[in-house]
């Protein structure tokens, strides 16, 4: 039995202390600390990692983190949206995005030109180079072959990429997949139909990467989830936990609710029910935006692996 | 100026009684009044009216109301993920779903081969029904053509239903074409994947069908949106809008926040931004169970526009 | 077991009819509908109920709907904050709130002597007739005795008004207690302390209060408690039942979750742990916005209670 | 104009670097970046800081902090709800509250005596000592005088404590006055409402209170409000700070949304059209757990003003 224990700073506190701390402190923090220890258990049993996260926390400096868990080995299989990935490659080749205003005027930013993502902003040309840059990528691709299923194509792209902070660069150099199961549900889909109109035998093959992800696992193996915010990320994730028996392990971070049914708000508990994780599973379901704790649990899950030399050394 | 007035009961009263005194109660009773009437105005405007909705909507009873919506004209094109489509379909082949419990023990319910969506169980049975109706329905279409744009696939599938409760055959019978950028995030996904492993040249074309909703409107057309909830279904139409110039109107009903700079908690303001919604477009974001909310704000815009002969007649 | 039902709706649908439907739709319809039975329970099964509610719901239109719930019979006990009280006295005295914005530019409202209460304006102005009302007011209290429980206090105030709506005046006439266990947390705690100045033997006995809401009721006695919102007048409220045995029946409409363990968050299970509630007892906690919730539930259970001939005859 | 920053892990990161970091990530990362600033600021200024919390935050292991920042002269005046207070003199006299589970059974609970707030629990046990530690208190308070101020009796409860991590002990020690504007809410309510039952002329006096409040700062001193939570804690000080000419600083920790109308939603937005805050003052609203927010604001705050010797020393 755990008791509430006073929380006292320290001088030079580390993210590490903060969170050992949280354990005893109540409420979210306790649930925090929860999911930093599953986040090393799953680790630690060699559990294959999902990491799933929605557009925009690639939008947000949290995609370059990304990129550091997968040279990290704190990633081994992607799920994601197109948005984000399309954010990814603008960042590569060179975009900034600005940390603007919740309550900016609307109207004016249109007329600006500038897209906003809650309080950050993307400029209208960010989106004009990306046009600029994947229609010859998608002419190259289609040069190796005429259909692709959508990880494998992913890859390809992520390996046109030179961007250390790039999630599609490191998963195509480390080998791990990215899954996206709504890939025209963007300015790539766009760009993805444009071309098949010159093109009518370019096909991109989502039925085809079903399998792939089915395949990416298996009952055997360990499986651990980790879910930044909900949507078809979260979703395929665990549908393909499912289909492999369930996961062992699964941390869920989100702002949502159970209580209106919605695949965003769905617990681990929830989860239980559908074998998406295992009856014994190691869960934790921290409700709170995914900009802060997760890289909180995240941090204190990889000062303790490293500890243990369980984490890849970090190249470039 | 409107003021606030005393809300009272009177013996008897219609909902649309209740939703008109909204309009001086306050808080979200008021936005739900706004959107009720912008619902009337797209429809007197004669806007295309996307309909969108994530599939915990379609595990609900509110799937019946969405067929009932497509009979009255109140729909023009839908918008959905996968796993509600597959529950219209298990529904139209007579299984049952069951009022349950959020707190419900899922350990439990996974031993009686229960799945949990929030307040609602689904039996394994009806996956399993599922699986043995889809099989002969794909083999069907594979005998028509080898290759499928997504809406095409889905409004064949409609048509195969007898259901005048199903979204997917009211659709079909009225040429409401129904899409789902992401139709492998589910059993549906897994039982394409079988039939092509059988079937290599079966393909599902999801960049062809991105032309489809592309080219469901235009930039001479008004646009309404009426969201429910979030993920890709809300977003895949908004970038239809968009691409279309904009729309003209647009109510969004989610539980969500825009705090997190989530899809699903995005407002109609933030829509503006990217000229998803027209500058001086009308629109209405109310937070709230779309159970709930949905159903008083359109019952107000249906029984308005039916005093005005606005609304189609409903056959079966 | 009560299966899923696909929703329909019917020209001149009553809310009445909506209600009974949601039974059957799913996640917060469910819970809608279960609350309303519970109120149905309470009543014929002649429990006290406490009806408890923020300031807020009195800025908006619900104040009088709950002065016509005292005149039904359907509140025993009142339980809110003190600017609720403020506010019901400046619309008594002809004051009128404006339906704005929840968007509004504060600075230029600030300018303008404009308040803001999310979607709700209040003008300075009536805080200026409150004040010139409040004054003469405690000197003719005063003059009747110097030591005041602040429900004796409360009960005086509502006889000098005479408004149908004002809730201070339906219970100063029904017999009904309101109990403000924060009576200086706001306007009128200045014009208490500015009155005090003058007169340092005026006490507004808190302490004598809580005898107050003690003995309103007892162990014996059935109890039942609809809480809208959190905050201390949901508290003082269960507080008072868990001194006297527990409630036999408690409905919340809340739109805050349990999981920061707040007061406005905490659900009617939670509070069978304390004996706020009984362990046996009819419960329902309905997440979503009072303004509409409540209404909706409330008049299932006067369409029901009417039918039977339980609602007091509606004077004015 | 500031640039979304790719998010990187150093080895033994401090909550110092992470927080800075958090400046350009995103969301709520940023808003907790800009209340830890303004946090800074109001304490450079010389501000008289307002530090208000709900009960479930002194349930929590916050506790301890809230002591160690009035410690550090972080804290000038105090407000929070009578519950806090009652757990604070539990824990000062060796009370040992338990981390237990969101999902626990209540009816479970309630057989073994134990009460839950949230994942917290406390015991009847605990609330029986307090009832044996309260009584003689009461009479050795009456003996000194028999009509107290709410915050005059806090004071001398504090001085009887000893207790490091004591809020009451602390703010006591440091002449740090706490407000408390229900002070019958809870079981301390039963117990003076106990003593006044043999002592009619023993009298809690909050109107007196409301002018030791109003007096505890003035227009010419600038003022700042750091609020945990919502409720009548959050409101009062505002109500002060209003009465006072208005903030100069404020930063809101809460889980709640601007969209219902509740105080414990209200933005600092908001709070500018009362004029609680000014018009050109910093503020920040931070949505999220107070339990993991706001020690990481707070943290780096201290950290900048630690390196400027801006902190009191820190005795016992």
């Amino acid at each position: 039995m755990q008791v509430v224990e006073d929380f006292q700073w320290k001088k030079g506190m580390t993210v590490k202390d903060i969170v050992s701390q949280f354990k005893h402190v109540g409420f979210q923090s306790v649930e925090l600390a929860k999911a930093a220890e599953v986040i090393v258990k799953m680790k630690k049993n060699s559990a294959k990692i999902f990491l799933t996260y929605t557009s925009n926390m690639s939008t947000s400096g949290l995609r370059g983190f990304f990129a550091q868990l997968i040279r990290l080995g704190m990633a081994d299989v992607i799920v994601t949206t197109v948005g984000g990935l399309e954010e990814d490659i603008m960042k590569s080749t060179g975009e900034k995005f600005i940390v603007g205003e919740f309550e900016a005027d609307d109207v004016e930013l249109h007329e600006q030109g500038i897209n906003r993502v809650g309080n950050l902003f993307i400029k209208n040309e960010s989106y004009m180079k990306f046009e600029d840059y994947i229609g010859p990528v998608l002419a190259k691709l289609y040069k190796k072959k005429n259909r692709w299923a959508v990880s494998d194509m992913l890859k390809e792209i992520g390996l046109m990429l030179n961007d250390e902070n790039s999630v599609l660069y490191q998963a195509a150099k480390h080998d791990v997949p990215i899954f996206c199961p709504s890939i025209t549900d963007g300015a790539f889909g766009f760009h993805l139909h444009m071309f098949q109109q010159d093109h009518n035998d370019f096909i991109v093959d989502v039925v085809k990467d079903f399998g792939n992800i089915l395949f990416v696992t298996s009952h055997d193996e360990k499986k651990g989830v980790i879910a930044l915010g909900g949507s078809i990320s979260k979703h395929h994730a665990i549908l393909c936990t499912l289909l492999n028996g369930g996961a062992e392990y699964a941390v869920y971070f989100t702002t949502d609710h159970k209580t209106s049914g919605s695949m965003s708000g769905a617990t681990t508990n929830e989860a239980k029910s559908w074998g998406k994780v295992k009856d014994d599973s190691d869960v934790a379901t921290v409700i709170g935006d995914a900009s802060i704790m997760f890289p909180l649990a995240m941090i204190w899950a990889l000062e303790e692996l490293d500890k243990d030399k369980m984490l890849k050394k970090e190249g470039k």
